[in-house]
């Protein structure tokens, strides 16, 4: 399993969005994933169909190949982001038999017969990582497979669909119905011009099968996954939702089943035989979340998967479901980890110093401060105030006056200043400056705004 | 590297809450711990500092020890649960030396010298992996190590420090005052007797230094950190802000510094010699957050890491960053993917079909209805609704009533029934049922609510 030696040789089956990104990764940051690996990556060739379609011009002409059977036995990790379950499959396949590690992107394929994918790669003791396969560039497959592996997950609860998401909101905030809310979803790109996949749900079953098979470690293809899309959901039911206090989110849902007998309390049911059935349910449908719960809040494309364990409690991980950038993050991850195995022979990532940035003091910072200072009221104090913000060179975003109790020196007003971005030393500076002006009576408080 | 043969052998310092819970698990779950790993776990002593003290049944004082320098050198894995940076990190060095894969929970340890143990691990060819030390249960050290591996952070905002957030949370929704919300936290158990160190943002400045070191591969130590508390928050802030449509939060920021000649717009600054002064800045102080951000909604004890990454974008991992058994659970999946390391030499997670439970249809799962029915308004209906739930044992949690606009044959009202938990299979049938019923005239829409 060892890369004899110099670089790990990297075969990419795709030159697709996602493919042309994680080519274009592999070529322009080697340095940095040499690092990270401890050897450099190779990319040695690219599976396309045709060779002749116009490409980005970071895909080398040179690279292209067609003879993808062949290109799969010349490598140490075989990159698959074609989609599609045949060939994808066979190729896959056929790389773990010669050795290959394997990343893949491909949820149709994973979904529908995954378990015999990783059963191949157990067998021939090499690594198939599929991070971007479920919910993007949201790191979750490796959570749920390794930082959860001493403990036992009990529930997952996802939104997994972004168009999904993006109409149930639409919907919401706009009270559009199903049918307006999908159009203008397709006019924005947010959906394809044939929604099925999406709306009737196929596309979460698909990433429900491959939660459920890794969060229980038994084998669920997309057929046992139940699936009801969004088609049925009316305006009235959003508006009902609204009304108590709930949104309508496509779920996918994969949980242990707590056996029948435990169930609505009938005699025969109760301590029975069938007590000891324990088994899992996974589904797919639009459902009521109340609004104080972490998955009512994520709003438009993006995509959350909520984790209920039984010692680690609830956790959730948010961010992008889709698109070429945030899936070629997630698969890249999954190369350098399953490079760094072949080049250790059994160890984890190598730590952190190798970059050794200068850090700054928070001088150098740059964001936004929210000032509230109390001061005379009369005219002139303000633009005395923004001329101090001005000879920092700090610009400000807004300004909020109010007039405040009369003090013992009489009139006074609150203003509050909101600017926009600036090094941290400038901003601090200007406070300071402004804390000595004589129409200031004080600088009743400084807080810095983050995230917006 | 490799293990002989048998078992993997466990070392574990410390036997307080955490090593309580991780000896607990590891002595219960031996067998679903051996099929993860591919080979048994051995817990083959507990060192403490006085082995007399009265402990849980599940410790065996047979593998209680004293002498701790002793038993890090007859171990494969050792767990560090000890806290404080001496005797812990000189054990730990003699682990490594030792060619011992190490697992520690230690932030103070981490956050003061973590490069240093980094390196001994990178030098002596062992794994150091330390999930728990950030943010408690939240996988959040293993994704930004090895999923965002292939890809450049930029920025991560955390909360990470629980008694704050729960302070902050308080003095937001009841209006209290800083001392008076910090003495209730006390009275709950939230914050400790001594408050100093969350108070004043010294546990969140060494989680900042940790999480800081990894997502920029540099060597970032606590004292590198700017470090503000919340002692300054006013009730007053707090009012601003949800006037202004933001939340104070404290926040642990660690993100790359530009240039100051890219800043301010001065002359003097613009494309001059220190426009490539690229760095990383570390902070931790209480901030604005808009509402709408993701962060926003992180309340009381729970923690969050909002990731910002080039090709990602924006991703969150949210859960509990503290207590016994989440604390505990991180550990034990960094004690898995090490001792599967030495077992593999060199391989990711077995995958996914060992536990092979039962899949079982969406009749098994246990789930809750909201019901909306349009039915003749007159006396008696909602009593035979009601009893179709109950001739089912479904429970009825909630009943809304509204009169509708009559329909062409009388008077109508809708019925908004919401349901206790029952089995989805007894939910259908009810609805089935009711559909039936001559009162009913249309079930307008059911949904299943899910996360309450």
């Amino acid at each position: 399993m060892a890369v004899p030696d110099g670089a790990v040789r990297v075969a990419l089956l795709g030159c697709g969005v996602v493919g042309t990104e994680v080519a274009r990764l592999l070529l322009t940051q080697g340095d940095d994933l040499a690092a990270r690996v401890g050897a450099r990556l190779e990319l040695v060739g690219i599976a396309v169909r045709d060779a002749s379609v116009p490409r980005d011009p970071v895909v080398d002409p040179a690279l292209l190949t067609t003879d993808a059977e062949d290109l799969v036995t010349r490598a140490d990790v075989v990159v698959e982001v074609m989609g599609g379950i045949e060939p994808a499959r066979g190729l896959l396949l056929r790389a773990i038999a010669s050795g290959a590690a394997v990343v893949t992107a491909n949820k149709a394929l994973l979904g529908a017969d995954g378990p015999t994918l990783y059963a191949a790669a157990d067998a021939a003791g090499v690594d198939v990582y599929f991070e971007a396969a479920v919910a993007g560039a949201i790191p979750l497959v490796r959570p749920v497979r390794e930082s959860l592996a001493g403990d036992r997950v009990t529930r997952v609860l996802g939104i997994v669909n972004g168009t999904t998401n993006y109409v149930l909101d639409q919907m919401t905030t706009t009270g559009l119905d199903l049918d307006q809310a999908v159009k203008q979803a397709q006019e924005l790109g947010y959906a394809e011009a044939n929604p099925t996949a999406d709306v009737e749900g196929y596309d979460a079953a698909a990433k429900a099968a491959i939660l459920a098979s890794l969060a229980f470690h038994t084998r669920v293809a997309v057929d046992d996954v139940h699936r009801e899309g969004i088609l049925a959901v009316t305006a009235e039911d959003v508006a009902w939702a609204q009304r108590t206090g709930h949104v309508i989110k496509l779920l996918a849902i994969a949980e242990l089943a707590r056996p029948a007998a435990a169930d609505e309390g009938t005699a025969e049911g109760r301590g029975g035989e069938d007590a000891g059935r324990r088994g899992v349910v996974v589904r797919v449908h639009p459902a009521l979340v109340p609004l104080d719960h972490p998955l009512a809040g994520v709003h438009g494309a993006f995509n959350a998967v909520f984790v209920e364990a039984e010692s680690a409690g609830e956790l959730m991980f948010y961010g992008r479901g889709a698109g070429g950038a945030p899936t070629a993050s997630a698969v890249l991850g999954d190369v350098v980890t399953v490079a760094r195995h072949r080049v250790t022979g059994g160890k984890g990532p190598v730590e952190s110093s190798y970059a050794e940035l200068p850090v700054h003091g928070v001088g150098e910072a740059r964001t936004r401060y929210q000032v509230l200072l109390r001061v005379e009221d009369r005219p002139g104090v303000l633009a005395q105030v923004a001329q101090a913000f001005a000879a920092r060179g700090v610009s400000i975003e807004a300004v909020r006056q109010g007039v405040a109790a009369a003090g013992d020196d009489g009139a006074q007003a609150d203003i509050l200043v909101v600017t926009h971005q600036a090094r941290d030393a400038a901003l601090s500076a200007t406070v300071a400056d402004i804390a000595g002006l004589p129409v200031v009576r004080s600088v009743m408080s400084v807080l810095r705004v983050e995230g917006a």
